[in-house]
This record gives structure tokens, C-alpha cells and sequence, in this order.
């Protein structure tokens, strides 16, 4: 492990510690593959969770949403947070129940998010989110304005204490049960990203971009 | 909406509310489909986010886990949890940055887990777990015993505080933006299930199982 983080109270996995991983770059890869996250917040005494986009650069993670949006308004009060990012690799067939499992890389962070006030920061961090979708695409985009920038609520999370979770392999049975004539593998996932869909409306003289050209290399 | 759910103050969609969806079958179909959940709950005042798998039978999801499970000692005290389970459909990208976005089918739940402790009903929520999995994997595995069960927590959570939130569709630009020559559409994904890798100490009386070869149907 080249550059870890520290593992705090929170951040150290308890259950399969095996499976623990706290090197930042490992982190960063995982948080870069996935779409989404999972962020959790209490809201009036009780735990919520959201789905929602996001965009990393070195150690902070991005997220956006409408200025009214209920989770960024709570958030921006500087509440602890947690996130979660998960990837799928595979669905695990044991030849026992008790063993089926599945192949994963999991990142969950700990924080309390900032809210960005600066112009500057505010569009340097939807150009990383929208980038974070399709890499390059924000510099192919009609250029941002003031307004967008403005009705748009930026929050950024610090990887910091944080930890991934990782399981690879194959079925790990019972030792006895290996003499079983029962089929036992992997049925490997991922997420595909099929042919593109133009736009009803697109313009006569659009063209398929590099952006969207490159993402399927 | 043929069968829908009660609308409480906490599923009620705020933002972006022609997305919401509390049709109990839409519901299901988004649970059925996805593989894993983040739950959330509050671990000494704090919240925190946890990937899991589940399985579900009617209106109600099961969870498990090792009887030491951090999570699962917490949720078995009834406290208050959320649960996200989120689809991504698709990269939508726009004439503008402003407007990029995904096409997603997500569902959040609200609920207090509660801990099985029948033996029958374990057995029958493991068997469901399963075969979230892969279909009908369960009555092909070894029977699970005693030991097995009894070394397993098994929590259930009702769906029924919960919403859908779901958009679909191309991009939806600002009126001007349609006259730019920027090219707008969308890049579809979905969970691609690869050929299957077979255990490396796999008996050689064993053959590709129903369940497997079903999977890929």
C-alpha cells in the first residue's frame, strides 16, 4: 500500500477484514469506474439515503443538485454524511447456500460536506461532475452561464476517512462439500454501455463527438 | 396505479416530482431487478451507509448476514433505517452541461428491520436471498442445515413507506440550445452478465447447472 489513508474507529471493516482496502489509489479507481452513490444523512432524527451523481478530482468528491433539493439543503448545514459507492464483478455460486456471495469493490467515506460559494470552484466542479459522466464532454458542451452556475447547489465531501471493500475469486465452500457433484462458479458483471441514442431533435449539423466516440474504447 | 402505496411525508417526492412512482409494482419490478441495496441507519448518532444483498417476496425484503454484523446488531434494535436500490439506465447528455443527466430507476424505503428468529422462516428468507441471486440456485445447492441457519441473522423490512423515482427519455435542452450544432443523446447501460467461470476445483461429475444456463435467457 503506497499512499493509505489512516483508519479511524468508523473506517475500519470489522466483518471479512480481509476484504479491507485503504490505499487511496484503490479508492480513487473504484470512485472513478461507478456512476453514482449513496450518500446517508439524518433528517429530522431519522436516517435517509439518495442516490445521486457525482464527480471526483485528487481527494474530493463533488455533488450537485437544485438549490431546494431537500438532501443538499440539510447537507449544507455541515452534517455528517456517509457515502457509498458500490461496483458489481460477479454473482459467486457456492455448491452450499450459505456460501453464494458476491464479487464487489465498495467504497464507503465518512464526512460533513462544504458547500461551495466561489464562482470559480462552483464551475470547476460541474465541469469534474459532468466530465465524470463522459470524460471531455464538458469542454464539447454550450458554454455554462451565470445563471446555471448560480441555481446550482455544489457540495464537496474530503476522501479522507474512508475505506474500500473487495471481494474476488471464486466460491470458497465447506471442505467436505467440494465432494459434491455440484456445479460451483462465477457469473461475471458489469455495467454495459450499449450503442448511443441520438437525440429526436438533434441539429443537421451535429456530429458524433470525440467525447462520446472515446468512451466506447 | 393499480396497487399503490400510501404517500407519507417522508416518500413524497419534492424535486422533479413527475419522476416519482408509488405503484407497488413498479416498485417490485426496480427490486427485482437490481442485485444489491445501501442501507442506512445511525451508529452512534452518526449515519452510515452499507452496501448489502437481499431478496424479496411480496412486501416484504430480507436481509442477512454474520451474527456479529455490525449493521445487523444495530438494525435487530428496531431503529430506524432507509434503503436505496438504484438502476442506472442511461448517460444523457445534453446540449448544455446544465442539462446532462442519467436515466435511472431508483426506489427508497423507510422502515425498522426486524429480526427473524423462526426457524422456518429463516430457512424460507435464505432461500429467497438465494435465489435473488440466480433463480431457482437454492434446490440446487447442498441443503443448508442447522448450524448454517442458526449462524445466520435474518432481518426483514417491509416495503411499504416507499417511492420509485424514475426518468426516462432523451435530453431535454433550453429552447435556443436546440438551434446549436452540438450533438445531444444518450448512451444506454445496463448490467451485462458474462459467460460463466467455472470453479477451478469443480467435480468433474458436475454439469452446467438449470439455473445457470436460465440465467443467461
Amino acid at each position: 500500500m503506497k499512499n493509505p489513508l489512516e483508519i479511524t474507529e468508523r473506517t475500519k471493516v470489522n466483518r471479512l477484514s480481509n476484504r479491507a482496502n485503504y490505499d487511496r489509489e484503490v479508492i480513487y479507481q473504484i470512485l472513478d469506474e461507478a456512476k453514482i452513490c449513496h450518500i446517508s444523512f439524518i433528517y429530522e432524527g431519522k436516517p435517509v439515503v439518495i442516490p445521486t451523481s457525482y464527480g471526483r478530482k485528487d481527494h474530493l468528491l463533488y455533488i450537485h443538485g437544485a438549490l431546494n433539493s431537500r438532501m443538499l439543503v440539510e447537507m449544507e448545514k455541515g452534517i455528517d454524511i456517509s457515502l457509498s459507492v458500490t461496483l458489481i464483478d460477479g454473482l459467486v455460486l457456492a455448491r452450499s447456500a450459505f456460501h453464494h456471495s458476491m464479487n464487489y469493490r465498495s467504497v464507503v467515506i465518512f464526512d460533513q460536506a462544504r458547500l461551495l460559494s466561489d464562482f470559480e470552484e462552483k464551475k470547476e466542479a460541474l465541469r469534474i461532475i459532468t466530465n465524470h459522466l463522459v470524460p471531455a464532454r464538458w469542454e464539447e458542451c454550450r458554454e455554462i452561464n451565470r445563471g446555471e452556475i448560480e441555481g446550482t447547489k455544489v457540495l464537496t465531501i474530503s476522501i479522507e476517512e474512508a475505506s474500500a471493500k473487495i471481494r474476488t475469486g471464486g466460491p470458497k465452500d465447506a471442505k467436505p462439500d467440494y465432494q459434491l457433484p455440484i456445479w460451483a462458479g462465477v457469473i461475471p458483471c458489469k455495467m454495459q454501455y450499449g450503442e448511443f441514442v441520438e437525440d429526436s431533435e438533434q441539429h443537421q449539423d451535429a456530429v458524433t463527438p470525440e467525447s462520446v466516440k472515446n468512451f466506447y474504447l
